[in-house]
């Protein structure tokens, strides 16, 4: 079998490969044979890199929210921004500070260009905070020199020496404030490790770490330019090199060109780094930087605990989707839509072989199946630990494309589910048609939605014990939302009022005050475009009580439509209670 | 500086590190001083796991359609289909090879497992195909051994070495056809080394490889369950130990659990592995498969000939975005829609000077830029070299977050822009509003949206050469649309009529016939939710002669905003072009 693989006429004179840019060796690496025990440092730059590569950057609100969400999480270092550079960085962080809302055990890091009128300024920002990184940086790389810079490399170090003094000497204005210190020689990957690490001793000289004290020394990734085994033989070069190693925090801040970060991290960790700067799900400039999800729950996988919270990780995905207003990709690391999905019939018949075998060792050793090692095949991590639940899709017989179920509720009803409500809903189709055999048809596959989620058009029939009636909201333009409704409750019809910072959360006011612990997860909705009546469709992911269900929507008011969704998604949940009790009952 | 990170309640007892699982030992491994020097022979799985991967799998249609794409991008082996498993699979495979789809030098791969009615079923699917490989696999991994198989060692390579025998059986029954194999120990990751490695080396005795006929050995990373130096010193091995080496052909096969498939595949190709796997921007089960896409261009961007054709990136994402109904993420390695847009300053400021310095040291050694080597901060690649081009984001001064460009336009006037459009209309509201300064107000930004895109309200103030003044279109379900449309050009109108499989590209030949080269590169419409008159928006992005560039059309009819749209995009051609000839002229 020969390979018939032809040449094509990609202009490959015009690179040339990293090994004629930049000498890595290390033939007695070490790194290849170590192992992860234990989690590094974490910082969260999701503020500042993440944030700057965003069509529309974050609100001050949206950015409360991320730091927010990650102080629960459980960073403890976290980037909040280049507050001499933008007047909303500067901002946000006076904002953290005068409010008072760090926790003690939280560090916020700020970056800094090495130019003196950006360290005063990077001091104003931070002062009256009880610790700070102040992280410093200047470029490096031979390109950046030649290109931008235009000058050697004693040029260069100047700008890094002169950046570190003028640091020292402003800590002095803000002495209630422990200031630690980040260096980062930028485009470190572009840059010869001898020099790097000139810089990186020189800069060390001014700042004198202790034990107390210790400096941080960012090596990034700026662009990702070789495999990650090359990252990883610089780290452990450098590691080995570097002037009062042991009190040097030595960290990573790799960037996804090539589409190894995670490994790249993985590897530079490995070969003796201690800390790693990256974003949740990736987000960053170009490709994006590291993902601190991916990161963090590969530790999980090997028993490793990640020192942060990622129990609920569809929770975490749907506050950084409205903070980066970018979505989570459907094959994302451990969160992304599909990721816990089996499609193939064989992958579907181990998995079900893998749960039943495990509580059967669980039965036969007297414990939980939540006490046990978990093993379940094409499952690397039980779903559950993550909050999210294994979902098998089972095809409706042999219907695929144009005969799809999404598709069709699509072109012949303008309802365009999101895709973990596809998945649910297949299962739905799939339940109330095993019997038969053959294609569903597409009315038949109507009459299964608006049965299973919608209610029913016909009045004597009602469809689930509530039903909204009426609504009413006002705003006094202060932020908060006035709700009253009138909703039915099985045969009685009473008024609910509630207050929220808009109508979908006072009505979950509402549903809480009827005794059921409901959570909104996802929130998506749309016009219908077929016909001239404007109506919309609502979808909400919700947690009632210990269910995890989908509810839907429709209404020519599109606030209207988002109340009914919950109200279908509540109905749902009794309804599958009941029938479950009804079930236990037999 | 202490670190402060805290245990979380994550379930670390149910997780048991892979090296307590599989024994992987290789301290004299190799790989790590190795260079990738030339491609490694592809197999595009896309039409087989990449397919079943899928809420809906692709339409015979769709199959087609990625089954072209893949040949023109000079993919040789290209899976196709399961089709012992699939009726539609089955299907597809025969239409291929009656139909005479299959160029000589392409060879086709199909799936089966190792039972005699699939594998029987299997030639009949390929019966009359020039060459085909055949594509045997049973798991091997420990867990499925017990729980799935409930059998030893000794019985999974029965299943094999069965399987294997029936195939050489079956091979007498097509004598037209070249018959290559492929084994797979499915699982492999999760199977102990020295069992692999016996499963194979008994397989490979029934196969009995010779230098004209190799076997392929797939070690498939059917989950990926360690760091990806490990998958490579497990390739490593392999290849040292595994009988005939010389006429095996090692295959890897990563799936993307760890986020590290793209280094496993590079890390195992180090490490003596001949052909990788994969699918086009990383679909697949789960988290995917490893992204040729990422895999390719990589080489490329290290002087190596990819022996794919990636040179209109853009081209090819449309065309698998349209075959698997899923999006290609926005920072998917070289080809997301942000993965060339650089929004801070400093970077926008060291690309500039980047590009100035080539462009000085191309007239220096009298070439063109194009001639000497790529040399551009923060653009590991010419984007050009994709078929893309590079995207500074301006900010419109300090507006980000709910007073960024894009979001106004969508909550005043329900306006929602394709990102790539964002970007550009970004550059847009920059150019006109660079003399003032202090934040842009919404209807500022709306004027400055429709004087740019839409046509004038104002009759009297032509807004671009072509106006689309009415059109009619019919379809009598043989697939035709037929068009008819008048059309003012200037200050006359006539009327001009074109046949397509829609009225979008109907309309696109209408344009052609008026003399501009014009593609599609990219179509959006949604509904616009505001007021009862339920208006579509719609969004081209068009390739006119040399530009690259957006339309947006408006109305009330869904295909006349199609149409709208593009006549947008070719007058913006129009105008540029006048712009920059009137400028030429002075």
């Amino acid at each position: 079998m020969k390979n018939t693989q032809k040449p094509t006429s990609a202009p490959v004179h015009k690179y040339r490969p990293f090994h004629e840019q930049i000498r890595i060796e290390l033939p007695d690496r070490t790194w290849p044979s170590k192992r992860i025990e234990t989690a590094p440092r974490w910082c969260a730059v999701d503020l500042r890199d993440g944030n700057q590569a965003l069509i529309d950057p974050m609100s001050p609100e949206r950015k409360r929210v991320m730091f927010d969400l990650l102080v629960k999480m459980g960073y403890k270092e976290i980037e909040v921004g280049f507050p001499s550079a933008s007047q909303t960085d500067f901002d946000f962080v006076r904002q953290l500070i005068e409010e008072d809302l760090i926790p003690d055990d939280v560090t916020i890091q700020v970056l800094t260009q090495a130019r003196e009128h950006l360290i005063a300024r990077t001091y104003e920002a931070i002062a009256g905070a009880k610790q700070a990184i102040v992280h410093l940086y200047n470029s490096t790389s031979v390109l950046q020199r030649e290109v931008v810079f235009r000058t050697d490399e004693q040029g260069i170090v100047d700008i890094a020496l002169e950046g570190a003094r003028l640091c020292k000497q402003y800590e002095a204005t803000i002495p209630q404030t422990e200031v630690y210190y980040e260096y980062s020689p930028e485009s470190y990957t572009g840059t010869e490790l001898e020099f790097a690490l000139r810089i990186c001793n020189e800069v060390l000289e001014v700042f004198q770490p202790t034990a107390e004290r210790k400096v941080i020394l960012n090596l990034p990734a700026t662009v990702e330019m070789a495999t990650p085994n090359v990252y990883a033989d610089s780290i452990e070069w450098m590691s080995r090199h570097l002037n009062h190693r042991e009190n040097v925090i030595l960290s990573l801040h790799p960037h996804n060109d090539r589409g190894t970060a995670v490994a790249a991290a993985e590897l530079g960790y490995l070969a003796g780094a201690d800390r790693i700067e990256g974003c949740l799900f990736g987000n960053g400039e170009r490709t994006g930087n590291v993902d601190l999800v991916a990161l963090g729950i590969n530790l999980l996988t090997q028993g490793i605990d990640p020192q942060i919270d990622f129990s609920d990780i569809d929770q975490v995905k749907r506050t950084v989707e409205y903070c980066n207003q970018l979505p989570v990709p459907e094959r994302s690391p451990w969160a992304g839509d599909l990721v816990f999905t089996a499609f193939s019939g064989s992958h579907q018949d181990a998995i079900k072989k893998g749960f039943e075998a495990m509580e059967a060792r669980a039965a036969a050793e007297g414990k939980t199946v939540d006490e046990i090692e978990w093993a379940v095949p094409y499952l690397p991590i039980d779903p559950k630990d993550l909050g999210r639940s294994y979902e098998a899709v089972i095809r409706v017989n042999s219907q695929s494309g144009k005969g799809g179920v999404a598709y069709l509720l699509k072109a012949d009803h303008a309802i365009d589910l999101p895709r973990k409500l596809q998945i649910e809903f297949s299962g739905v189709v799939q339940a109330r048609t095993d019997a038969e055999g053959g294609e569903v048809s597409s009315s038949q596959i109507w009459d299964i939605f608006t049965d299973e989620y919608l209610p029913s058009k016909d009045d004597d029939q009602r469809w689930g014990r509530f039903e909204l009636l009426s609504t009413r909201s006002s705003s006094d333009m202060s932020g908060d939302v006035h709700l009253d409704v009138s909703l039915r409750d099985g045969d009685s019809t009473h008024p609910a009022s509630a207050v929220g910072n808009g109508p979908v959360a006072a009505f979950l006011e509402i549903v809480r005050s009827q005794g059921f612990d409901v959570t909104l997860y996802d929130y998506v909705e749309h016009a219908l475009s077929s016909g001239g009546d404007a109506q919309a469709a609502a979808y909400v992911e919700l947690q009632v009580d210990d269910q995890r269900l989908w509810g839907v929507g429709i209404d020519g008011d599109i606030s209207t439509a988002s109340l009914k969704a919950i109200v279908s998604g509540v109905n749902r949940a009794i309804r599958t209670r009941q029938a479950a009790s009804a079930l236990a009952g037999v």
